[in-house]
């Protein structure tokens, strides 16, 4: 059982039952960015996460090993994405990229952001002219060190 | 004298002067992430911020006509950055891409964070292990609406 | 049952029926465009559309599901489309892109028109000399809102 | 003196004596979207036109001949543009692409929307929850023919 | 049963029974090329030529609603063509397309030749150093008319 | 000066002189699609023929040894056009290309028209119902030949 | 019975029964190259190769048809190679093919080496550091004729 | 000077002076395919050559540095040449690319053609049907060795 | 049984009964990156090794066969991965190529290093501040010699 | 003057003073690897080391400013790099891109080899056979931590 049949797999089980990945993040205990990420095949499920995960859902046993594999990353069909919920994330790095470069080059010298070192949240901010999408990033710096 | 031209003999006056973004962001009384946009041609200045930092950088007359200027978006060279302070922010769309449009479902329906009703600011996070950067972003979320 | 075996399904039901979409949409009562859309899989069903499409269509409870999923958008197997019918809309943008750019600038100042809050018809238009095709569109202007 | 040459001149032209296209489309008593596609090298000007268009502009002589020349028309940088504001045309493509393509067929049978034959008109429509961007496309319907 | 498969079934059949697409037009009164690209599922049928191209293969009485069906054009598996009976087509748009484009403007003024009030024909040439094929396109002209 | 320099000085001299490139194939004895074609860039121009325009348009005598020279062909500044006036040219293709080859090989066998050995005429064929542009390919048949 | 299937088949026989492409070559008479191409669906085998393949390796009758069929030419799966053995052919392109085109027009003048009036040898040339493949590749010179 | 500006003057002298790669090999001694890729900037020259290249061709001091820096590789404008004579090798690769490299592995075992290792040779092969072009490609096998 | 097919059984395999590439490497007696790659289907498996890793798999007879053949390479799904752990090599390369090249020539000369007459080992670097993956490639000089 | 000024300027001059990269890093006390990729324009200069590197070449003042800039790095002109020397490092990644990947994990667990805390050497390694480019790439693991 590869790891996109059981991604298949838990996706119509949680169409069929109409559950929420909020609602799974919450019973494993683990953040729901990083819990979306891991269904939908971004990162493997450690033992404890895989087997809470494969009960939860009645899962075969053959799909507890393809969840706790490391996967070969990369989850957009395309290099750009069509989706207008995903693109806009794209169209923020077309708009801010290099501002948010020179930025960090600004605070914390030459380096990046670890994409490894990293996490993400994602939370409704209520305003009065309509609430709001807040997403944040947070990552190590690493600094370029030969 | 076009955008391009002013956006070169910006950053070659900040290079030239040894100042930062973030200095002039504050003497604008704009916002950091907003002001390295502007420099780099993502955002027209008003007629306010163009003739402060037409005065603050001693730029030419001709430059603040073409500040105002609406421009045409899209600070990549390529749709996929190869620089790696840039990159890792592509790589985050490619790992979260589909858990962040599923988590923005399911907290608000169907619908998108909007990339222009959006603010973006970039923070030190003091850690034991190392800095982080902090990226947050914040955009209304608009239902889709027929 | 995936989005897209119900899609497959329901046009093979309306080839097979001889149906047309425009009578589907009076049937739901929606408008053409979106139901067009929604067929393709562009759009979820609300339960009451999908319930109603189900009947009239005859599909399979499974498939009520998957109809009211939202979808991952982007009907274009290629970039930029082969088909001479849609390519039309893809050269109007290549000739005028620069243009409507321009105009909404002039008229509304820095913005986009929404695609979100966005609606759309296609009507006959009589002429003399031919029918003509009217397409509009009506999106809600969105300033640029730091 | 070549027609890209020829728009820049222009374009500095209307930035610094601050003129619309609007404006310059009334005076030379042609349709606005026309004369900004036109402005923008995607149509040629007729000899009356190129005239007064010179003359209000100021334009050398030398400008009128290009300005009558039929271009190469494309006016994307990038296959798929990048600025917000045009990509959210190529985003309703996207979405609509094949709902328009099926209801052109049920409406007139076998044949496209001409790009050629056609007009294009953008206005302000006011509403209470924020005003909307109205685009209109008519174009000749032309059926296959043999 | 999908037009992909209709066109795959005609054609096993066309190898099967040694027929040629030459002889099926003249059976089914129709010019060749035509016939030729309908076959291969760039044009639909009318009611009674895929009548008759179904009792004549013999084909299934589902395959004939799909002959009917307008097509999503576009019959290339990439952009450019490696096959070299159909590059020698790309080549000849890339060695005289903007010589025809000029000849057309010189002729007709500004506009396209239609590819949809288009027809198309193929004879053998015979010559002494060699026959040749001779194609000749016509389509109508038709004028950029705002 | 090389062979683009030469060309955009042929270009903008008809442009400034209001020749037409029919005109100039007639004075130089030559067809008009090889005259086009040869005018940019795309064939050599012999002796005799280089030393009629050089005459004909006034130009430097450097410009003779560059008519003259045999190009890196290829016309296009994408591989496929973005003007509509060739892309209907390549539409052709992408709708019948598979039409065409099929039959070649069922009216010659294994092989290819040349686009080498190959010839082209564009004429105006009057119509009641608007004038057609023709078309005319004539290339020799090459037989796969080990 | 697809080109593909029968391709697959073919390849498949020749890895269980350990055969070579060369030993097939001599058993049907044919050059190695000729063949090893026409194995991997770039030639159709006249009736009478087809028959001794077909029964050199067993093949079902089926396979008879699509061995005859004039394929759609194109052997390689992105356009340029990613495995060394073919991208070194490439790499040769990259390096010396404005070298070649140079040095054909010398000799021979406008023209191209023809592709189809055509044929290649592929020998092992015995070398005291090492032996060398030789690939020798001759086609018939053809001028540019109009 | 770059060597792209010595390769741009090397090509100029040529035309003017109405040379021959051919010839300037046959004075420095060396082959011609091996002088018309260094002449096209593939290949440096070593300072034998250089000097009798820039003597020969009245070369710049300047230029001589730059003849023989190690160049960066890679002729072709595009990956996909469009110019026909260089094309037809392409396609070469595209019809024989598996054939040559599966004769490759019968005859030497796993390992590639050196194209670095390696000679090539242009000749005219004199034929009654029409004389041919003779490319002979010559590499050393290199064995996979680990 | 296809080369892919075998190489899906195997990870299969590796997943189901926990094993490692190391420990498989160990009981084969070759190197661990070399029957890594091996495994992916990027090299052939002399015989011994064949028998000895369908032993150990429990690999049915048919898969020994494909394991022998020696493979189409090209192991990266796009041309530049989108995986992390993958990328940064590619990262390396954007950053480091010119650079690599650059000290190759300088203390080799002309060439390049194999990647044929190669090999490659990675290692555990334990160090204070975090252990460190060590990379070694080695491949044989191959100086450009005609 | 801007960084690639800068690095063309650099070298320039070490093409005419026959300087190499080795002994400007000797002198400036950098390793050679960094230092090449520095001089490339891939990493930005200390003050010490620009001071250094400016006396010893004899840079003008300007230079030294944009050698200490951070730069947006990526240094090649494609993707896939055509020159042989650069492109067998990517082919490298073509063929043992998942092997690496796999026995990083294997080794380390899930996470990456750090591209940023890295550096790099290469040696010339003796062999009877032939000398060897040897490359050392040592990073630091970098778990996947949330």
């Amino acid at each position: 059982m590869t790891r996109e049949d059981t991604t298949a797999l838990i996706l119509d089980t949680i169409r069929e039952q109409e559950l929420t990945i909020g609602a799974i993040a919450a019973q494993l205990g683990r953040p729901k960015v990083w819990t979306a990420a891991a269904i939908f095949g971004q990162h493997p499920f450690d033992e404890e996460s895989a087997d809470a995960l494969a009960s939860l859902l009645a899962l075969p046993d053959e799909a507890k090993a393809s969840l706790r594999e490391i996967p070969t990353r990369g989850a957009l069909e395309q290099g750009i994405p069509t989706d207008p919920t995903m693109y806009r994330l794209y169209e923020v790095l077309q708009v801010y990229g290099p501002a948010l470069k020179a930025l960090i080059h600004e605070e914390f010298g030459d380096g990046i952001m670890s994409a490894i070192a990293f996490n993400m949240d994602l939370e409704r901010e209520e305003a009065e002219e309509g609430d709001r999408v807040k997403i944040t990033m947070s990552g190590k710096f690493l600094p370029y060190a030969w």
